[in-house]
């Protein structure tokens, strides 16, 4: 069984590394949101990829969600010292060597194939056997627009928002700069036309698989396998697990609800798998023709993630 | 009293502890080679420029030489997990602070001005309170010829004659290729016209001030000065005290010996300072008009450095 999933950062590496206890990796392929991927210091940090790769590979932290286990953080201290602009974002001694990587990769490679190159070299690196794959080698920025608190209007970028300002600034509206001129990556399109299963992983709609389907010719193609694709709530009893997507759907005109956020894919969903808590909106998902599955869906562990991502591959 | 110093790596660093000792610190200018430098991983590296830095500011590894105290290379050892081609040369996780600083103010000043930039913000984030100076600006590489197993010849950039090859494959010649279209950076012909007494460091006259003095100008106001011009021998009993001058002086003409390296010098010195082992060659080198001062040059100690300081400011 071929399986293509959609994913953000650490929910969906939580989420597969069930999928990989269920199905075997090598007929995963995951396909990553890079609109939160920009530079610090020079070096060229891709978080999402990085979260799913170190995941998938068990290299995490597991309690702090991101980064590797055992990490330091000397040189972002010495970062700070100097006073260096970007030195609020958190870079790992270790991580610190992936992003050195990538970069390096990319003012190596052609334009337009470095970060698909770059991402196979850190998975290779890490053992990593499902194939992981950029949504797009080209650049895209999801920008928040937010309102100062004298009404200005000031954009950021997604991780000045969300790591800089934690979340606070009152959400305008939310661009994904660079998708309508960008390509899927190679292998993109071809994963989701063969999959027998496309996962929509447990990631911020708008933040994390939003990007993913402004990149041209993606969303069209998981229109045409709709009766494929199983996704799983972010949500769950009116909050995000993780993260910030309260503040993100409300601006972009979706309640924060498991029925809204499955709302956030209409025309897509084949089956939505909610949590427990939420049994009570499956009649008004059901109503839109999306197949529910209830569970538990709290990753707390890799059995909790293989549960669920069963749950997820038997809604077919 | 005003001091100039033209400085190498390690050796200079030691050497100039003992020198603000003795004089004030903010009344020395030290103009250091950067024909050393080059890109590790995407990072400008100035091996020369931080160890005066370090030494100067005391955050020094003493027993090592080179890097900070209490350093920790484990990006450079994630990098080696890799296979980075640039992971032969250690890079510390402190260290690579003033890595990602010098190359982003570098991609943020306008070329010809960043390096002094950048190590103007360097040495200000380490307290240092003499001017510390790139020779340049401009890009200046030290390249060894050398000869391959099978007589070819072989190019090798300073760091990978030394670092990567230890020194070992047999020298042709040296080129200091870019020197001839560089000018000195803001201060250096100042520092030197300036100058009570010129201090040439006990630094390898081939890898460490003969690309200083490549430098079109530089010579030739040094020239305009010799008269308080004081070099202490980096040569002692026949050998380097530290480094590969041993390989370099016979390829570039001289022999090992602490009167060849003031022969390097010839038309440029008015006093050399030579350890006590070399007594005999003193009046070899006063036959060619350059006063000599004989003692303990070996810099185990800050007090050491100092006394060396002190007999070649006494000099003139």
């Amino acid at each position: 069984m071929k399986i293509a999933a959609l994913a953000g950062g650490i929910g969906a590496g939580k989420f597969l590394r069930g999928v990989v206890r269920v199905a075997p990796p090598e007929d995963l392929s995951v396909i990553v949101n890079t609109g939160d991927d920009r530079e610090f210091h020079g070096l060229w940090v891709s978080p999402d990829l990085d979260s799913v790769t170190y995941w998938l590979a068990g290299v995490m932290d597991r309690e702090r969600g991101w980064g590797l286990a055992g990490e330091t953080f000397r040189t972002t201290g010495e970062l700070r010292s100097f006073g260096a602009p970007d030195a609020w974002f958190g870079l790992g001694d270790l991580d610190m060597a992936t992003h050195l990587y990538r970069t390096w990769v990319l003012s190596a490679e052609p334009r337009g194939r470095g970060l698909s190159a770059a991402t196979r070299g850190i998975s290779a690196r890490f053992g990593v056997r499902p194939s992981v794959v950029p949504m797009s080698d080209d650049r895209i920025a999801t920008i928040i627009g937010t309102t100062t608190p004298d009404g200005q209007n000031w954009d950021l970028d997604f991780q000045s928002f969300w790591v800089q300002h934690g979340a606070s600034p009152p959400v305008r509206d939310i661009r994904y700069e660079g998708a309508d001129a960008a390509t899927p990556a190679e292998g993109v399109l071809a994963a989701i036309e063969g999959a027998d299963v496309i996962l929509i992983c447990p990631s911020n709609p708008i933040a994390s698989i939003f990007p993913i389907l402004a990149v041209p010719g993606i969303r069209e193609t998981l229109e045409a396998r709709r009766d494929r694709v199983v996704g799983i709530s972010p949500i769950v009893g009116g909050a995000p697990v993780r993260g910030m997507a309260d503040k993100l759907m409300p601006a972009a005109g979706y309640g924060v609800t498991a029925a809204e956020a499955a709302r956030c894919y209409k025309g897509l969903l084949s089956a939505w798998v909610i949590d427990e808590q939420d049994r009570n909106l499956a009649p008004q998902i059901e109503a839109t023709g999306v197949r529910v599955a209830v569970s538990d869906t709290m990753m707390v562990s890799d059995e909790a993630s293989e549960r669920i991502a069963r749950v997820a591959l038997d809604l077919l």
